[in-house]
């Protein structure tokens, strides 16, 4: 049975989401009672999956839990060909082991968020595999050159002089075929992803088949307000141990605080808008910034972890103990004034040098006060400060 | 054997053409003594060759004298794909049906100029059609789209607002891959193709092969000065009955005499050089006309045909007799001015005027008088002053 309570259609059209196209016909289809076909493309190149692309899983959860048919396409094909929706660079060629290898770490953590046994998992190398070249350029017939290229993301690369392979037009060519194979009613993904869903209907047509709807969902950013990416380290990921979780959200910006609720939680819209006149007005955000770590942590932990991580953050903080800390990844040579400032242990610069010439900066696995602003960080942990601690690792 | 006469290879690599990249290297390779390995892609979507594209198989008949290996690649897959290079309009598909029925014309005008005996001839389908997604994701991977958009054919589309189907961008991939499976060391092609030649020489460094050199060949204007076109009525084709041919070509502007003759001839080009100097000191072109025919007429009928063609065309416009005409064909409605004007039998639109003021235009097979210097151009044979004719067929 389908639910078509409308206040539920309107909070999943609404919350959170970027573009939603044809909206009023996608609110006709789910007020009508049919099950609709729910497509989302798995680009299963990443081993983790952080909260930013979990709020769109969360949003599949929400067709689902309308009764809507999920449907998966593990891109197995594609992925070995490569998309340029989130890179400025063209992205290496994976093998079929990798893909795998991947998509099983994957699959464990879709389950954290969807009914998996409710799903229908699709292998587009089912389809795309098998096509010839004349098909292959029936596909291609059916776009033109310059649509490719109005694309936002391959239009900056143009303007910015960066190279863009041909066989990134291949992308959409098979993410629009996708759509036709599994007869998606409705296909949504992240906030980048408007122009190969809206490939979707394009194919479709082409097909003979009825235009999905699609729906985008915000981009959700990094700790430090910059796009999440691990080379920065600023990515909370939703396999992140309760106690690292909670401590990477106490890293959150303060005023990212409203989005990460609006995104990565339940908590409902009219509460998030108490909390956020609360913070303009002047109120203490780490009361907000807690209650957000335990919110998250509770949905990938349960509440107890939650809890637990809460009280293990307090007592860390308060009675200044070493806590047990995550590695903070960071590749070659960085500042770690540049590490501070992402990880919110310092708010500025200014405050990194007073401690240093306080000489309250220790490496304390070589019991080395650091004397130089501009310090390579090491691996290993530092005390910043009393109670502020970072464990680097150097990779 | 392979014939390594300096004056032959110079006379190979300067007469008629456009481009020869890389030239020192070509030279180099042909006064090795090697035997070669001379692509050309048949592309067999007409069927008839004109004798702008007889030109370029001319250049091929030049390399087959020395001793090298011509490897004609029949295009029977790219053809149902569509090139871009000629055209500023999208090709259609051709059934596997036309395709076929077009190359086994072709074949038989190819022989015409080439000796067939000796003609290795090579089906693109044959790899092509086995190609899967993701080797031509490889291919693509290739090029940029920089690349693309930067060759002069589509950039002038862009510019012009013109759509330009993905599709066609698979065309230089398909052409430059030929060159890998048939290991090409020269390709050749029209004054057109430099960007699908040059695609050759990319493809076979990818795929770790010697990069072929390429020589195109220029232009072979149409008649009356335009490009080349069916549609304008405006070609010689290599299948044209003698009296027909020699009639044409008496219709070709004065100011390409010199240029037929370098194209279309194997006069050697000191003469050539003496008629350019005469016609331009004043002497009557007709006289150069004439023999420009005849070469023609000789060169694809023998000169016994050629000689009485001559005679037939003396005859005809001395006697006033009204000459078998082959068919001018017109599409639609196009005025009777334009058509004479096209086709050298007026020189001018006052000249024509004149002729309908003195009542001395007729169509002959309704016996009336012409009296409307706008009228549009009918089926049938029209009488052009007193000693002209010429036969349209609207269609």
């Amino acid at each position: 049975m389908v639910d078509t309570d409308i206040q539920k259609i309107n909070t999943l059209l609404g919350r959170g989401t970027e573009d939603v196209f044809v909206k009023d016909d996608l609110l006709k289809k789910l007020s009508s009672g049919k099950q609709l076909r729910i497509k989302f493309g798995i680009d299963p190149t990443g081993p983790k999956i952080h909260i930013g692309r979990a709020a769109v899983l969360r949003k599949l959860k929400a067709f689902q839990d309308l009764g809507h048919q999920i449907v998966l396409i593990i891109g197995d094909f594609t992925a070995q060909i490569g998309d340029a929706s989130d890179k400025s660079e063209k992205r290496p060629m994976l093998s079929k082991e990798q893909v795998n290898e991947n998509f099983k770490a994957y699959k464990e953590q879709i389950g954290k968020i969807l009914d998996i046994s409710k799903v229908e998992f699709r292998y587009n190398s089912d389809w795309l595999a098998t096509l010839s070249f004349a098909q292959i350029c029936e596909l291609a017939e059916v776009f033109t050159v310059q649509q490719m290229i109005s694309r936002r993301n391959f239009k900056e690369r143009i303007e910015n002089g960066n190279e863009i392979s041909l066989r990134e037009f291949m992308y959409p060519l098979m993410q629009g075929y996708d759509s036709v194979m599994v007869e998606a009613d409705v296909e949504i993904g992240g906030f980048d992803q408007l122009f190969n869903l809206k490939a979707g209907r394009i194919m479709q047509k082409h097909f003979g088949k009825e235009e999905q709807n699609v729906l985008t969902v915000q981009m959700l950013e990094g700790t430090d307000g910059r796009k999440m990416s691990t080379s920065w380290g600023n990515v909370i990921t939703i396999t992140d141990e309760p106690n690292d979780m909670f401590g990477h959200i106490m890293s959150v910006k303060d005023e990212l605080i409203p989005k990460y609720f609006l995104l990565a939680t339940d908590v409902v819209t009219s509460e998030i808008e108490i909390i956020t006149k609360a913070i303009t007005d002047g109120a203490n955000p780490m009361i907000y910034k807690k209650q957000l770590a335990k919110e998250i942590v509770a949905l990938y932990h349960g509440a107890d972890a939650a809890q637990n991580a809460y009280e293990h953050f307090e007592n860390t903080f308060s009675k200044g103990e070493i806590p047990e800390l995550a590695d903070m990844e960071v590749a070659g040579e960085t500042q770690l004034v540049e590490i501070c400032l992402h990880h919110g242990l310092v708010s500025s610069k200014g405050e990194f040098a007073r401690l240093i010439e306080s000489k309250s900066i220790e490496h304390m696995d070589s019991e080395k006060i650091v004397d130089d602003k501009n310090a390579i960080a090491q691996s290993g942990t530092y005390r910043i400060g009393k109670k502020r601690f970072i464990k680097i690792k150097v990779i």
